[in-house]
């Protein structure tokens, strides 16, 4: 066991913030799920901190054993209130794995030829669910755009669930340009539109980038200029629109379904990174 | 415009809990949307409250128009410090619906079959945005489970979208029976599972109740013993699970594309109500 200093409690602290974040390369990856998937999917957990009351549960015991059997990967027990002072939700179960930034591998480890694009997607939630559909969907990266909340933000990172750890997340400067450079490399570019042209996933785009704008900003004309294809899911009831990370999570649904069998499904706890 | 005396003011911010909402058969509305959405579906709206920013903004002017142009429904300018005691988000965006419960139709305005069951859903974000899936495929009604969050908790009602002024909701006191009652009028009874037997919505299930349940928790044996087919969603990458606001949007996208053209799409903002 290892004590926190006066110093290092200061830098964890300072980690509630995207400046702090950046500034130590590291963020905080809060609840059992959450770490048990950081350790399973062996990123760089630089510390797990956890209370006392955690520690002595049979999860607490279960993540010091991942943590320390091969690893070697330091535990501190902290009081409750100086947990709280680290953790930024407010049920976080009493423990949380300090990651070096970013968290996430180079490269997918598995290869399927699609890119998830958002635009301005701001709710943390709604990146970290995406994140966690693309990496059950086998999405080979993320690209953000500006003005998309900090993939770091904890809210973002557990909503992922470990997809952090499975799937790369690439910010860029200009999400137009950047699509051109796809389109130019032979990437199909769609994007979900409420208002979309076509309602199936076009069975010929194999390598291709999916789209997806924020809740209540449409996709910039700059954007929309390098789109082949609007891809709409149809409206049987009610309602302006569906939630980007549903919408999102249902067209890679229907992508896997029009690809066929490429990549045979890995089924749950079986995606650990073993390429088909 | 109407002033808030200071019993209504005292109802109003009693609407924060369930046991004032219970109480005085009301619930709140936040945000421009929503608000929107409420008058659009002629839900039964009590009062509109706005602050003076909102009500001099192009949004409150349409608002106000809406609210009072046929529908005479009142309409109250307060303080900015006095809605956010009535307002339950931080981004509440300056106005709010006073909504009489149950706030939803006594059923859906189109027919198609399809009942959405929770069992244990406890984040109300969720249960929100199911909601507002519920309503964009159709489904004819939401049944609730003991263990569910409250349907007028004001982050469920607001991730409705709009969805809970078209799709009813019913809380059920033993989730087990009723689906066996559903499954004796003939009704197929079909559950959301990651270890599902079959990645298929069976295309004969026209009459259909979607069973799911909540994050932490896998569905209770009483319930799995009524169920006759569990659905999975294919992994194709790495996780323990999908969102189970995800797994269920995915499911609706799949129902309605295996019944084919039973229904037709209404496309979005105009599934108001009338039965195809």
């Amino acid at each position: 066991m290892q004590q926190l200093g006066k110093a290092e409690l200061k830098r964890l602290r300072a980690l509630k913030t995207e400046h702090g974040r950046e500034q130590h390369r590291l963020f905080v990856a809060e609840g059992y799920r959450l770490v048990r998937a950081a350790l399973e999917a062996s990123a760089a957990v630089t510390r797990i901190v956890m209370t006392p009351e955690f520690a002595h549960s049979s999860a607490g015991k279960e993540l010091s054993q991942l943590a320390q059997g091969d690893k070697g990967i330091p535990l501190t027990i902290v009081e409750e209130r100086v947990f709280r002072d680290i953790a930024a939700t407010t049920h976080a179960q009493g423990v949380a794995a300090i990651v070096r930034m970013p968290g996430w591998p180079s490269r997918a480890p598995w290869q399927s030829g699609l890119t998830v694009a958002l635009y301005r997607v701001r709710d943390p939630g709604n990146l970290g669910t995406i994140w966690r559909s693309a990496a059950w969907f086998g999405a080979d990266r993320l690209v953000l755009s500006k003005g998309c909340v900090d993939p770091h933000n904890p809210k973002a990172v557990r909503a992922t669930m470990g997809g952090i750890f499975y799937v790369p997340c690439e910010p860029v400067e200009d999400l137009a340009n950047w699509l051109a450079a796809a389109r130019a490399a032979g990437y199909r570019i769609l994007a979900a539109d409420v208002r979309g042209e076509s309602d199936r996933w076009p069975a010929d785009a194999k390598e291709a980038v999916l789209v997806a704008g924020g809740e209540t900003e449409p996709l910039d004309p700059s954007v929309l200029r390098v789109v082949e294809t609007t891809l709409r899911i149809p409206c049987w009831g009610a309602g302006d629109s569906l939630n980007v990370a549903m919408a999102v999570s249902i067209l890679l649904d229907e992508w896997r379904r029009s690809q066929g069998d490429q990549l045979r499904p890995t089924g749950p706890s079986q995606g650990r990174g073993e390429p088909e």
